[in-house]
């Protein structure tokens, strides 16, 4: 199934799981929707913190895709959507129809989904995609850049590397750098905050062999996390792990 | 002084301590010499080795290098040779002149020194250099891949890096594969069979912080390793740490 055919699958209630998996070598990215008035703010701490809030399209006045998927219609082509009211999750829901002003602007924020084909094609297993479970994902104390309102801590995946592909595994994802780029941190867990490697706060927990190591990237879930803290009073995101499939290929976003 | 009114110094006796850090951004290379008839064996194991073994030039029949130093002579200007008789090191001297032979062939193989400038100036601090000492290397149980009687464990150059520049470091190091090119182990030191990472089988022992992480590189010293379990009737090599200064610069083996 094509992008644009699986999306309007999403759209006519057809598909509610996680994405991971699915139009295989195209881009997933995740979604933040704000009040304009906040807009301005927010792109500014992306932009300082691009390493874990890679915007590659925002869209104003209107709720379609022109540069990630054409046309695709951001309010009812995500297979589910996470509706925050002062930093709570108050609904899960599969189309934000019904929650849509011009007032509005949307992001489109990079996924590390993206690298996933090359280092597999270099021979890296990824044990989260041979189980078809969610990567775990962790919350850090690596400090975001702090934009007015906006602020919080770093999320990270983790992948278990083998010990010997370990450095394959960085020069591949650097060449991926608006999807996260290389890895934040390689080996030592609670160096970055992290005091349980088999506790993730987001995603599945999966196992890390003996001759592995934890490897860990930026992740777009700091966004999730922010909004928990900052407490906007209203925003929508995609839910995690349910991501917007766009026409654009992996390939697409090497450098 | 350029590196070819270094070699003279050297020739003249005027030089004799290790060469780290003397014509930067110069081509530095490990050396070994061996009787013909292993040579084509040697040259086998190599290249299947070149991880840890990289040859940058072979020279057979003739005592002077054209392709890293246009005519620079092969038996006088490095600082100190190292001088093996079955697998031993019998002796350390400034110019290996009364050893040769038409019968020897010369290899001179990549050395990741090659790389540091470019960590450097992607603001990697290297200790060994900020305190004007040798790297730390390490005997591995990492198998080298077996030619005839040529046979070895790899021997590893190790650098603490902070932890926020290790992907960094592998990236950089990536863009240099006829020096050993990116880690072949980040973390774990035990992993690779290192039992006590404070004390090195070769070179100074240097420092690990809190917020650092110990990388691995391959390391030519391989080559005299191998040398002292192979035990082969005779050979010459660089002592380790005093290099043959090449007129390549270090950019010349950038990919």
């Amino acid at each position: 199934m094509n992008a644009k055919e699986f999306r309007k699958l999403v759209a006519s209630g057809g598909f509610n799981k996680p994405t991971a998996g699915y139009c295989k070598g195209h881009v997933q990215t995740n979604m933040l929707v704000l009040p304009k008035k906040y807009s301005n703010d927010f792109e500014e701490f992306a932009k300082i913190n691009n390493k874990a809030i890679p915007v590659l399209e925002i869209i104003h006045n209107s709720y379609t895709s022109k540069i990630l998927a054409n046309d695709a219609n951001l309010l009812n082509e995500l297979p589910s959507y996470n509706i925050f009211g002062n930093g709570t999750l108050i609904k899960q829901v599969n189309s934000m129809e019904e929650y849509y002003t011009k007032d509005l602007v949307f992001f489109l924020i990079g996924c590390s989904f993206t690298f996933e084909n090359s280092l597999q094609e270099a021979l890296i297993r990824l044990r989260h995609i041979d189980q078809k479970k969610n990567v775990s994902m962790y919350n850090t104390n690596i400090k975001l850049n702090k934009v007015n309102m906006f602020e919080g801590n770093m999320v990270v995946s983790m992948r278990a590397i083998k010990k010997d592909k370990v450095a394959d595994a960085c020069v591949i994802t650097s060449h991926y750098p608006k999807t996260h780029g290389s890895p934040i941190h390689i080996g030592y867990p609670q160096m970055i905050g992290i005091k349980d490697i088999h506790n993730p706060d987001y995603g599945d927990k999966i196992e890390i062999k003996d001759d592995e190591i934890p490897v860990f990237w930026a992740c777009g879930v700091s966004v999730q996390h922010m909004l928990e803290n900052v407490k906007l009073p209203f925003a929508i995101t995609h839910t995690p792990g349910y991501m917007f499939i766009c026409d654009k290929k992996d390939k697409d976003y090497y450098v």
